[in-house]
């Protein structure tokens, strides 16, 4: 053997891609035709080197077991001599090969031979060394197992970069929670958690953060990104507790402060902001909930008296689920406004419910909703109203207000656009929730990550169990959702902001972002808890180990604030309009034609279908204008769709419906692109090289696993064929092995105190 | 207009085609091609004719609104003479139209003319009546309406269908939760639900529902299929009932009857049936679930005392998620076997936990798992022995003996081999587990899916709001899972049946067969109650509307009996196994080479890759054969991989993880195909028309919804092309529509008797 190769040393660099091509799967044509097409480049290699690789990679040829073993002889020889690295690549072992012969190493040590061994590499799937235990010595094998051992990163730069502008807010609540007053307990019964939940929402009105996003006269500090950190973290804590901290401060305060005007900040916000007056915010009815513009709760207006009768016309039309209703002294409620007969769409009111001992006001009942499968920290209730009458000042009167004479007046004239307008108070929910959900699932891939890295359970004879998270089915199942987590993170973030600096020009497209990533992010967290659970086995099923509460509380995250499907189709109904906008004070129709010609004819140049190069496929401008274009086609596609049907007739209501199902697609489609644009602005605007890198391995997986997931409607539409397809499912795997790597620093960089992870598996 | 149609009347059937055409999607030269040809082979129209027909499909020159509007006044004339039906065909409309005309019914009411507007309809994609209100007098979609709220079909046949041979037992059963003793209620206190769960297993084994499956010395009916339609039923009320009957009766007892010998039947079995004697199955412990073969209990014999010293050797071997463990008097404990220094493997011992009074005996300690994500009414906990003594005789000893001197005696040879056959007895767990996890789906669908024949929400502007289930992503959403259960349904009957007659021969298969099943039904239940308890929006999140207690019970069935995961590779090693087999006593390398090849060329005969005909896209035939030829392919592709690994040199270990992503999505494919194949052949065995043809629209949605989630594998390989999984999709949009009529039916086939369904928005 050696003596064959002594004439031809050029051909031992070869050596380990030839040993894992045959050993990995048998050698197929396509890889041989790539050896010998980069072999052809390499003017260094004699005829007599170039004759026996092309024997040795002979598909019809398969080395016989002693050719392998000598291979194998020579390969270790070069491994022993390499730096112990966890990944060693196989590249660079056939560049420790070429080292073997005197010659060899100039010729090497090229980038051109570089890349070449590289493609060839990447074409032969990507193989770590510590898969092929044969090769390498025992004492090899143990410095690459210490290896693995060790932290990886600097998270806490990490937690840093993603704490961001906020670190100093959600620092203070990390440690305001390690308080024994804030431990977290498990509490069954329903009366005496939401007697916690009360107590906990007081202590933190007392910090100030109830308020801290109302105005500085009334204690605030007028900040909603603060209130939103404050929120994020809440997420880590009792999520019952974040659910009434939301209720008393962001919708019963939030409604105050945008549907009221300065008498009624005056009057309740500094109150509301210290819990000293708790309250509700009573929008959904029985009867309707996604439908809030088909409220029957009426306000009807009595000039005699100057009043608002506040009634429920029929059982059904009492409000539900309303949070706060067994400890609330008022309620903002939503009813439709009459004034001298003449109805003018919903508005809010403050309905006084008790007095201050608690008691109910006449006319006011309210009935406790029990237990729920959830948040049983937040006492949810239904309230009736009958004939309860308050003063004319009640009405939140920033949008409509009503004078002495009961004439309405609206500074917005559209009914329709009015209501929109005050439906906007609910944005802010929307752009809160998934924050604490997205927490919700980070703190689940926490303890399900930290347990797999302790766990171990089967294994290869005479040799200790494997780690769950070495195996490649729990690595597939995990690490795909911890690249989601930090791609959401990016994404809230740029949410938030947006939301923030709002003006009345970008509202509907803040509303647009928010419903999107509120569903998509809600989904999201319910998908991650349940792979996390399952991934913990039995352990996971225990109380302590807090899947039970984590799975149970944010289970309502794709229902409340907005059902995801809704919302979805709001998004829809959203691109839908952009992309009539676009062709404005044109002849739409004719121009929608061409544009889907010219769309159809760029199917073409996107001539990479078929490209399943590893610099491709790990490229984010490719993934980028993967994702675009998906979200393009489909919005085309149902744009096309809707204007055909209405315009041949169909009632514009039946039109939407018949393309229900393709405009959920589409809000999906539109939430994954806008995550993966801010995740890679994100990173682009990071200026540490280190966790640059990471975080691009993180969005290679993100990008890539949604290609993968979407890879039937790639494949129908022809934007992909097979090959690719396949490389990037090989690409997917292989990241889940890279980052697996990191996974412990990953987590750590969540910077989740010890007192709010809690479950004894991840401590 | 009518002059024009007045000379050429044979284009009057064409109208509703070409409205529809234009209306619901602008023409494609596909399916105008499709009208074209077809139009050919009508040899009764006139050159005058055609010419009309083609120049209103002209894709180049749509009809103006004008022209359209005159199509839909003929139309509405011939709807008008229609029998109201929900779901009138296009086609039938088409000849209706045909009559219009005096010479045109005879040329149109041949089989050869409605197959040809069969076809042109399929084409143009399916498209009832009641969407195109348009078309349709009010009085006339007044009619459609009243239609869609009458029943359907015979219910009642379709529940004796469904409980087939066993409707007598789970009708007692039915009755037997009637009873105010069984009145479900929710229990948030664990002390208090586990002693409510105890009295209603004490009050099940007074019934002699317990010893079901005991012989009948022991007060049974040696009936396993008996004991699992009891356990079928108990997934309708308490499921912390029905585990810890499960645990009582099936795993302890069944432990002694499986594992133990007459003497031990005698002694225990009369007092176990009767719930006399409380006990655990003690199998798991902290440090090994899945991997039982390492389990770190002892048992070691004591040749002086002639008894057995059951010993924890550290804190992580104590067993843990034992169920019955607070209550229990006695536990099969599984432990290593060792007699003078020499280890024999895994065996079972009776060990008694507490004396009479329910005191714990010395050595014995146990704690209490806590509260868990859910079945609260079971009392799981951790237990530890320290030198606990018992009598040699206290060996369940069926596999494996041990004689007064220490000598151990098998009469199966192989310790491997013994190991499996002892973990035999797992397998009617696995078989009735998924089962109740079943029943719990079917309670979530029936209570969802009579919600939304109940609930409406946002509606056409100026009429009633749109029924829930009238909504197509509604329809997507729940009516796919309603199939599944049906086929779930009839794969469980055959996996009972053939477990029911396992004899040693077939026992492999039916243990692949139970793992199969167990996971993925059991993900399915899990899949399908998040689905529900989402379509119920905020209803579903109140406990009383059960997904709360569904939903966290049924969470762990996908651990427990065996991690679906674990399980899932278990089965793809099975079916290489089976594959290895096929090719014994050959040259199975080269004879596979060959196959391989053979199979590859195989693909291009399966030619109908691009065939989206009706009458193909509904055959069992294709979707059998479809399910078949991934299966197939997966695994010889799986064999293939390992082979060459192996081969290579890469320990077998090794070369299973690394396929491991690949072995579990071959379980699925393999359990799809086995549920789907049982599916079929239940409805071939059903002799009621009306109910087969019902039940074959399930099928086909089975099939065709598992063919479109796996289209993106079908267009990979080169199986089909893109029109045609474009054509699955469109055609599962169509079942579900049409299955959306019988849903309500469908779901009281299920006979969940009121008090067992509890939700008040079911009732």
């Amino acid at each position: 053997m050696k003596d064959i190769l002594k004439d031809r040393p050029n051909v031992l660099p070869f050596l380990p891609l030839l040993y894992v091509g045959w050993a990995d799967h048998a050698m197929m044509p396509a890889e041989v035709q790539l050896i010998h097409r980069r072999m052809k480049e390499m003017d260094w290699l004699s005829d007599d080197e170039r004759e026996l690789i092309l024997d040795w990679s002979n598909p019809a040829n398969p080395p016989s077991p002693e050719l392998m073993g000598s291979w194998v002889e020579l390969i270790r020889e070069a491994a022993e001599r390499m730096d112990t690295q966890s990944r060693q690549s196989l590249a660079e072992l056939s560049l420790k090969m070429a080292e073997q012969s005197a010659n060899g190493a100039a010729n090497w040590d090229t980038e051109e031979a570089r890349s070449a061994m590289g493609d060839i590499e990447s074409a032969l799937g990507y193989v770590s060394l510590k898969d092929y235990r044969n090769i390498l010595s025992d004492d090899q094998r143990k410095r690459i197992a210490e290896l693995d051992e060790e932290p990886c990163f600097d998270s806490a730069a990490m937690s840093k970069l993603l704490d961001g502008e906020y670190a100093d807010i959600k620092n203070r609540v990390r440690q305001l929670f390690a308080q024994p007053d804030f431990q977290l307990r498990i509490i069954k019964n329903k009366e005496i958690y939401r007697e916690q939940t009360l107590k906990w929402t007081k202590l933190m009105a007392a910090e100030g953060l109830g308020a801290i996003s109302y105005p500085k006269a009334n204690g605030g500090e007028d900040d909603i990104t603060q209130y939103a950190s404050v929120f994020e973290i809440m997420g880590y804590h009792d999520i019952s507790l974040a659910i009434k901290f939301g209720v008393q401060f962001g919708l019963f305060g939030g409604s105050i402060l945008g549907l009221g005007t300065q008498k009624h900040f005056d009057k309740y916000l500094t109150d509301v902001g210290s819990a000293d007056l708790l309250g509700c915010f009573a929008m959904t009815e029985t009867g309707h909930g996604s439908n809030v513009r088909q409220l029957e709760t009426t306000a009807t207006y009595d000039r005699a008296q100057d009043e608002f009768v506040i009634h429920t016309p029929h059982e059904g039309a009492g409000k539900e689920y309303i949070g706060n209703a067994l400890h609330g002294e008022m309620a903002s409620v939503f009813a439709q406004l009459i004034t001298n007969d003449e109805e003018h769409g919903v508005h809010a009111f403050l309905v006084p419910l008790r007095d201050k001992k608690g008691d109910l006001l006449p006319g006011v009942r309210v009935e406790d909703c029990g237990y729920k499968l959830g948040l049983n920290g937040v006492d949810n209730g239904r309230i009736w109203f009958n004939q309860v009458r308050v003063p004319r000042e009640n009405l939140l009167n920033r949008f409509g207000d009503v004078d002495g004479q009961g004439n309405y007046d609206s500074s917005i004239g559209s009914v329709s656009r009015r209501f929109f307008t005050m439906l906007g108070t609910l944005v802010g929910g929307r752009v809160c929730v998934p924050m604490a959900g997205l927490s919700a699932a980070k703190k689940g891939l926490t303890i399900a990550i930290k347990h797999s890295l302790k766990r171990r359970q089967f294994g290869p004879e005479n040799e200790a169990e494997t780690l769950l998270l070495d195996y490649p089915s729990h690595q597939r199942r995990l690490m795909p959702l911890l690249a989601n987590a930090y791609a959401l993170d990016a994404a809230h973030k740029y949410l938030l902001q947006r939301f923030a600096k709002r003006t009345e020009e970008d509202m509907r497209e803040v509303e647009t972002l928010a419903a999107a990533l509120k569903s998509y992010s809600t989904w999201n967290t319910t998908h991650t808890l349940q792979e996390c659970r399952e991934a913990c086995g039995g352990k996971g099923y225990l109380a302590e180990n807090q899947f039970a509460d984590l799975k149970a509380d944010t289970d309502i995250f794709a229902t409340f604030e907005g059902d995801n499907t809704v919302l979805m189709q709001l998004v829809s109904k959203g691109l839908l309009t952009e992309l009539k906008e676009e062709f404005e004070n044109t002849n739409f129709w004719g121009l929608f034609k061409t544009f889907s010609k010219q769309f159809a004819d760029s199917v073409s140049p996107f001539n990479d279908s078929g490209n399943t190069e590893e610099e491709h496929l790990l490229d984010t401008g490719f993934h980028l204008e993967t994702f675009k274009r998906r979200e393009r086609a489909m919005v085309m596609e149902l744009g096309q769709n809707i204007r055909r049907l209405t315009k041949m007739g169909m009632a514009g209501y039946d039109a939407f419906i018949r393309n229900q199902t393709n405009m959920i697609a589409l809000g999906h489609a539109y939430a994954e692109r806008i995550v993966l644009e801010q995740f890679a602005q994100f990173i682009q605007d990071c200026d540490d090289l280190e966790l640059q890198s990471i975080l691009k391995k993180l969005c290679d997986l993100y990008a890539l696993s949604h290609i993968e997931k979407h890879k039937g409607w790639y494949l129908e539409k022809g934007y992909m064929k097979g090959d690719k397809t396949e490389a990037v499912t090989q690409m997917v795997d292989r990241l889940c092995g890279e980052i697996r790597s990191d996974a412990s620093c990953l987590v750590a960089s969540f910077n989740i105190p010890p007192h709010l992870l809690v479950a004894p598996i991840a401590l």
